[in-house]
C-alpha cells in the first residue's frame, strides 16, 4: 500500500526537501504532491498562458485560477496532507488548504512551532494531528505503515 | 424566504454590527448568525467550563473544541457565509471558516481591502464575490433578494 | 406541503408570469424563484456593486459572480427545477443551470418547441420530464399535488 | 501520477487531436476519454441498437440514452474535464457536461473565443479555468505536473 | 417535531386508508405522501399531458416519467418509507422504490406476508423493520413517538 | 433559532432529566430527543410488534430492528449529539451511536468520568467537545446560543 | 482502461455466460462481476456458515446477509451495472439491485423482453439504456469503448 | 480483484493471526490492515512523537490523535472491515470503528460469542452479517470471491 501526501504550506524554505528525505531514509512507500514551489512562476502563471492582465489585482486573480486547480487536481490524488505554518508571511492559503483537506475528509497533520498555538488553536483543533517539527510529522507518517 | 447568513472573521471592530444595521434598514429578510464576538469569553471559554488547563496550549485547545462546536453547528444552518478580513492579527480562523464554507457547498462573500489582494488570491478565486468593504457585502445580499 | 420551484431560462419573455398565474389559479402551494429578469440589472450588476472594470470581459466576470450567487442560494432552496428553452440567444445559461440542477439531484421539467429536440437530446433524457409548453409543464407540477 | 481528462465539446472539428498531439509532444502522463467523434454513429446509435423508432425525436431520444451511458461512465473516470466552444452549433451538451462536471467536482477547464466572453459569463465564473485556445488549454494542463 | 411517511406499494387495495385511520386513531403526528392511486391516471398521465404517443411502449414512458417525477419530489420530502407488497402484481415499482428508500438513506419499514419472506428476503435484510401488517407497521411508526 | 439535541447513552439513570431541566431553567430553545428511556420496552418491542421469537437472540433481534429505526430517524433529526458514558454496562450502543454521530457530521459532545478516560480516549478525540458531567454538557449548549 | 460490469438477475439461465462469450469475442476490456450463480449455495449459505436455524424465514435471513454482503462489496467495485428481467419468479432482488445501482449513481443497462414493458416502465425511464436482449446489452457496452 | 479487509478489535489475543492464516490457506486475495497492535506502543505513540505530556488524561488524548490518524487513513483504503469483540475489556474503541465503518458505507462483519448478544443487539442489525467465530468470518469472505 502507498499512500500521497499534499504538502500544503509556504514555498520560501526547503521544509518539502526535508520531509521527502526523511521519508526516503525511511522508505516509507509514499508520493508527495504539492503547489508550484517556485515563487515567481506561482505568482506569474496566469499571465504567461493568459497574457497580460489589465492590473495587478487581475493578474493574481489569472494566476490563482491556475493554482487553485493544481491544488484541487493534486488534493483530491491525496490520502493525506500536512500543512505547515512558518514564521513569515500572511499564509492564509496554508490556512485554505488546511481546511479543505479537513472537509473533504482527508486526515490532516499540522506543523506549527509553539509559538504559533494561540491563532491557530481552532485548526489545530480539526487536525488529526498537530506537531511542531517537521521531524515528528515524519514520525507519525511512518507510525501508519507500522 | 428568509436567509440565514453566517458572519466569519476578527471579532475586534463592529462590522457585524454595521452589516446588520444595513440589512435592518433595507429590511432583508435575514438572520445573523456568527462566532463569540467577546473576545476574552472566547479565549476563556474552555477553563470555564471545563477548569483549568494545564498551559496555555491545554487552555487554547480546550477552547477552540467549544468555539469549533458552535461554529459547526451555527454554519451549518447557514445558507451564505460572509468572511472579512481586516488589517491586523494573523486571522488563520477566518480563512480556515472561509474555506470550509466553501468546500461544504455554502457560497462565500468574501471581504477584503483592496491591499491583500495577493495574499488572498487563492481564497478570493474560490469565493462566490469578492468585495472591499461591508457596504458592497450588504448590496450582494440585498441582489439575491431583488 | 408547499414545494419551491427555481425557474430557470431567458429573461426577455414572460414565461415565468404565464406559469405564475397558472399555478396561481390552479392554488398549487408552490413558491416561485428564478434569476434576475431586468436583463440591463443582470448584466451590469458587477460594476454597479464592485465598481467600474477594466473592460468588457471583466465587467461580465463581475457580474456573472454575482448573478452565480444568487443562482445557487435560490437553486438550493428548491424542490423541483424548470428550465425553459426559447426561439433566440444562446441560452448556455439555461443549459448550465438544467444541468447543474439534475446534478444536485434536483428534479428537472424540461420545456423546449418540439423543433429544439435535436440539440436537446442529451439534455431531454437527464430531465425528469420533457414538455413542449409552459402549459404542460403546470399540468406536471399540479400532478405531484393530486 | 497519471490523470485523465475528459473532452467535451463539438465534434466537428479537429481540436481533440490538437490537444492530444501537443499532450504526446510534452510527454504529459495523460489519458484522454470524449464522446463518440463520429457524428453520424453518434446521432445513429440508438436505432443501430435498439431498431427502428417512431419518429425523430424517438429516435433522438434512443440515440441520447447512450450517448449520456457512455458520457457518464467516462466522466466519472476523469480527474479534469476540457470544455470547447466553438463558433457554430448551439453546444447545449457542452455546457450541459461543463456544468456536470463542475457539480460532480471535476475541475473544468473551460476554452471558448473571446467573442463568446457574454452569452458563457456564468460558466466561465463557475470554471476553474477560462483559456482562449487549445494552447493555453494544454499548457494549464502541463503546469500540474510542474 | 412531525414525520413524513411515503407509502410505497401497488394501488389497487385500501392499505393505504387503513394506515391514515389508524394513525388518526393514534394522534400520530405524521402527513402521509405517496404514488398516484388513481390507477388509470397513473398510466395514462403521460398521454393527457404530453399528448398521444405512437404506441403503448412510448405511453408508458411518457406516463413513467410522471409518475417518477411525482415519487422522487415526494420521497425526498419524507422521513420514513413504508412498502408494502400484496399478493398480486409484479410489483417490481415497490421493490425499486423500497431499494431506492434504503439508498437515500430512508429508514425502511417493509410490510409483506410470511409467503412472501423468501423472494424478499435480500430486501427485507436491508429494511430497518419487516412487518407482516399493515396494523404492525402503524406500531412501529407509534413506537418513534413514544 | 432552535436546535434539536438527541441524548444518547445509558437509560438506567436520570441524567436525561437533569439535562433537560438545566435547560429549562436557562431558557435555552433546544428540543430534546432520544432512544426509548423504558428499559423492559426497549428489550421487548420486538416481540411486542412482531410477536414471539424462537430464542433469545431472536427476540433481540426483533428488537434492535425498532430501536435502530427510532434512533436513526431521530438523529437525522438533530442538530447535536449529546453521549454519556456511566460507570456500569458495556455501553456499546452509546459508542455506537457517538461514532455514527461523528460519521453522519453531527457534532458531538462527550459526557463521561475522568476514570473512563483512558478507554475512550480516541472517541474523545472525534468528539468535538469531551466534558465531564451533564452541568458542563449544558453550559456546552448554551455557549452556541450567546 | 478496463471496466467493471455488475450483471444484477435472475440465476436459473445462462444470459451471462453469454455475455461473457460476446464481450471476450469482442475483446472489450471489461470484468463481470456478479451474484452467486449456485440457486442451492444462495439459498443454503446463511445456514453453511452460520448453522441451522430456527425455521425457514430466518434461514432465509442469514442467507440474504450475506448475499447482501457479496453484492455490496462487488457493486461497489462496479462502474456500470446490468440487470435483466427474465419470464419468470418475482424478481424482486433484480428491482432492488437496479434501484440501487441507479441511487448509487452507477449507469444502469435494463434487460427486458417487450412484454414486461408495462411494469417496468418506471425502472426503465430511471435506467440509462433500456435494451430488450443481451445482444443489445453487449453492443451498448462495445459503444463506451469506441 | 483484490480487497481490503480492516480488522477492528482488541489487540490482546491473536485473532488477527488466525484469519491472516485461514485466508493465506484459502489463496483469498485480500490484503489485512489494522490498528498498531503492539499495545504500548498505541498507548505511548503520543509522547514518543510529540513528547512528555502534562498528565495520563493528556498523554492518552496525543496517542490518540495518531491512533485515530492511522484508523481513518486505513479504514478509508479498506473495502469490508471486520470488528471482534472479546470478552474483556470495555471496547468501546471497537464499537466505535464498527459503527464508523457503517456510517462510510463500508460493509461490516461482525464477529461476537454468543453470550454478547444482548449488548451487540442494535450494533448486530447494523451489520453486514454477524458471525460467533473468526473460521465464520473467514468463510464469509470466501463467499465474496465465489
Amino acid at each position: 500500500m502507498r499512500l500521497t501526501v499534499y504538502l500544503a504550506g509556504e514555498i520560501h524554505t526547503s521544509w518539502r526537501d526535508e520531509i521527502k528525505q526523511q521519508a526516503k531514509d525511511l522508505q516509507l512507500p509514499v508520493d508527495f504532491v504539492g503547489p508550484m514551489e517556485d515563487h515567481d512562476r506561482s505568482d506569474n502563471i496566469g499571465e504567461e498562458i493568459l497574457g497580460e492582465q489589465p492590473d495587478k489585482i487581475f493578474k493574481d486573480a489569472a494566476a490563482s485560477s491556475l493554482n487553485n486547480l493544481r491544488t484541487e487536481i493534486l488534493m483530491k490524488k491525496s490520502d493525506v496532507v500536512m500543512a505547515l505554518f512558518g514564521e513569515q508571511y500572511k499564509q492564509w492559503n496554508t490556512a485554505m488548504d488546511a481546511s479543505a483537506a479537513v472537509a473533504f475528509g482527508k486526515p490532516l497533520i499540522l506543523i506549527r512551532q509553539e509559538n504559533h498555538h494561540h491563532p491557530l488553536k481552532e485548526l489545530s483543533r480539526k487536525a488529526h494531528v498537530t506537531v511542531e517539527s517537521v521531524d515528528q510529522a515524519v514520525l507519525a507518517l511512518k507510525y501508519i505503515f507500522e
